[in-house]
């Protein structure tokens, strides 16, 4: 190569690199979200059939990136976008992606291709992605994968879902109690390839590989050479394999824990849970709360128009149900309505802000359930002071609006009624806010479910019948 | 020491390690919360004066379920427990506790007590503490503390509240890129004193203190001696310092983080943030979140009485001004409520389930934008999707209740009507289900906060106006 030629490759290694460089910087927003620059990009590239800028914008991107890009982009692009990928970076984007996009893109990639990027995952992730594919494509695909990662896998799917057997990893870092901490390093780093990728404890296990303690793996770093693992490991939260995902999210959050060893019923080492999978569990948890308080089925956000109205319409038939049977009281009392026109205008009122101070009672009763704080030993406290809380608001609003419906409507017996109504109606909207999760928690039942469709009625039916029957008592 | 005493100690000694153990067992449940039975012994022992029972029962418990106790007894025993714990106790105790309670307990412990436990924790957890005292004691203690805590708790509490300033510890470890893993390795052990408790990864720096990698320390323990750091170094995500603590959260969850170094303006490497403090932050925002939209200004869980109507009342003064002119609509039909009374009955059926629909497209929505999958780049095509949705819903709801309408009332216009009022109603709750908190979040507001009131009063609005509007002009 002449010298010249020499340069020139050089700018032009030094260009693409600046090219890359500012790509990366184009991709991400301050708010480090895909831009809709970037993604029109990617499009742009599809449509035109350029194969290299598009490999060149995807080089640009994180796996979790190019997820997120997935989720932007309609099928006939994603389809155009998984041809670029490797193995390895397709393993990584699968894991990463929403499980409806997931399952649309699985069915597009064929078999073969699938094993080979599965062997890049660790076990949890891997079962995680067979674990959405259709029966027969499973088949083939495991078939077509290594004898230990197919055992893996399968051993990993033989859990039940949403339990700490299918959270865990079976790669797991371990040494024997008589160990010291020269041994275990010097042991690490012959045996470097068979250690996983990353590893926070190194679990001290008895001779019947049952875990006695943990050492994190800084400790180690800074211990002497010559200190028994015995000395300076420390006590370990053990996962029953069984133990559901949300209670094994509340150990992490409760006592800080970056990952944790899982035992068999007999106490045996068998895997371990690291803090990245429970924060996606917190997260569906408590995603799951929000969308079950709003009377939504599963989290629908990807999914097609038919799926959104699956997940929407029963309970919403549900709510017509209690609506009309709630109505039904105004039928009681419609001669009241004609003899007082106004009656008919003031009830929803009185409905809507019972309705409104229940759901406020229900949430934080909810979260109060879902993180422990409101339990058993405080139930009774809980209880009682939402009332206290129900009242206060309830001559609250009571003084503010009995004070309004008297200037508008000159009649203080319409002002009394319509204020002990609201009394009425945000106590029993709080008794029932707080009431109503504990009793389906005491069931066994998930507190935030059906709670707001049983304190809607409540409080519809309140709100109806104390204002109609108040104003019929005084009024009429 | 005669034999038969030593005999006799050491059976003591046994039996005293048993009740230990039987303690530990009986103050957790199987589901990891304080036991009932457990809290009434604490309580129990209070009551008998009994210090060394109290001192017993506490040391079986880990600290976060120290801080779970507090929340269960009443201020009187509160104070009480506080007496018997070691400044090490205290302070973990402290930074565990709900901010409601955490202030009560600051109240009551002494300046020269809480600069001693203040030493004990992380910058980051020693601010937060700091943060949390009136301005008086706040003084005492900083005056009571040595030089160097102190001025690392002024200069994190000179960052806002909620951004990663806050949220970084100043423990950090580094080390320059020209060192080998040998020498780093060797450098931690001999200076293991000044190295923070627990860490995870060594950030990497240039000369200026820049973070240009990142080292886990697993990847220490399994690299060759003499491999440079710079060889073995992975890209880092940095923070800056003043990023809010939701765009952190985020960060860490997409790209799996388990810390990060966080820089200042200029760049230089400044603290890092950890895992377990994110953990923290999502339960708070997506707590945040479920409250904001069920219409609760602050988690007020454990606040008295007075707190918990503050943090609610405000929102239904709100709430009762929108009920009162959605429901003013009425109030034009009233001579057509007098000619077919019927109508007051079902109109609240359209308006209820308006507003279940529209909560329904709110929560998704919110959630959305959370966690990013709804954005400036999807957001056309998800206010389609939810106006396709809430066609669907309200042509499959008008049907259904289209028939029964007509079965109680033999009143065909009358279904009609009906059926047409709710297409009408359940078609605004998706538009303004979605496009409400888009707005507010384009406007840079929080779009779980005021949504819902807009939403509500849409539907209110929409199911009264459509309802008695169609009936108006069908049926009279």
């Amino acid at each position: 190569m002449s010298r010249e030629t020499a340069d020139l490759s050089e700018a032009e290694d030094r260009a693409r690199v600046d090219a890359e460089e500012d790509l990366e910087d184009l991709a991400l927003g301050d708010d480090y979200a895909l831009t809709p620059e970037f993604v029109a990009m990617v499009v742009d590239a599809a449509d035109r059939g350029d194969a290299e800028r598009l490999r060149e914008l995807l080089a640009a991107l994180h796996p979790a990136d190019v997820a997120d890009l997935m989720g932007f982009l309609s099928s006939d692009y994603r389809d155009e976008v998984l041809l670029h990928l490797d193995p390895e970076a397709l393993a990584e984007i699968l894991s990463e992606l929403d499980t409806e996009i997931r399952e649309e893109v699985l069915e597009t990639v064929a078999p073969a291709t699938l094993a080979k990027a599965l062997e890049e995952l660790d076990s949890d992730d891997a079962a995680d992605l067979v674990d959405d594919l259709e029966d027969d494509k499973r088949a083939a695909v495991l078939a077509a994968m290594p004898e230990t990662e197919r055992a893996a896998i399968e051993s990993s799917l033989a859990y039940e879902d949403e339990t700490a057997g299918r959270l865990m990893q079976r790669e797991v870092v371990w040494a024997p109690q008589f160990w010291t901490v020269g041994q275990t390093i010097d042991h690490f780093r012959r045996e470097a390839e068979d250690l996983p990728e990353l590893f926070f404890d190194v679990y001290v296990v008895d001779p019947s590989h049952r875990p006695v303690g943990a050492v994190p793996v800084s400790h180690l770093l800074r211990s002497r050479r010559d200190a028994p693992l015995a000395q300076i490991m420390e006590p370990v939260s053990e996962i029953p394999v069984l133990m559901d995902q949300e209670e094994v999210a509340y150990i992490f959050d409760k006592y800080h824990l970056i990952s944790a060893p899982v035992v068999e019923p007999g106490g045996r080492l068998v895997g371990q849970i690291t803090v990245d999978d429970i924060m996606a569990v917190i997260q569906e948890e408590s995603e799951e709360d929000i969308l079950a308080l709003a009377g939504v089925s599963n989290a629908d956000r990807n999914a097609n128009v038919l799926d959104m109205v699956k997940a929407r319409l029963p309970w919403l038939l549900i709510n017509t149900l209690t609506a009309a049977i709630a109505a039904s009281v105004i039928r009681a009392f419609e001669g009241e309505i004609l003899k007082l026109v106004t009656l008919a205008m003031l009830m929803p009122i009185v409905a809507s802000l019972g309705g409104n101070a229940g759901t406020q009672t229900l949430a934080v009763a909810v979260r109060g359930l879902a993180s422990k704080e409101l339990s058993a030993v405080n139930s009774a406290q809980t209880v009682f002071r939402e009332m206290a809380v129900g009242l206060s608001n309830g001559v609250a609003l009571a003084a503010v609006t009995g004070v309004v419906v008297f200037l508008l409507f000159h009649d203080p017996r319409l002002s009394l009624a319509f204020g002990l109504a609201l009394i009425v109606n945000l106590f029993v909207a709080s008794l029932a806010g707080a009431l109503v999760p504990l009793a389906l928690e005491r069931m066994g039942r998930d507190p935030a479910v059906s709670s707001s469709v049983f304190v809607t009625f409540a409080t519809d039916f309140t709100g109806f019948f104390a204002f109609l029957g108040i104003a019929a008592l005084i009024l009429l």
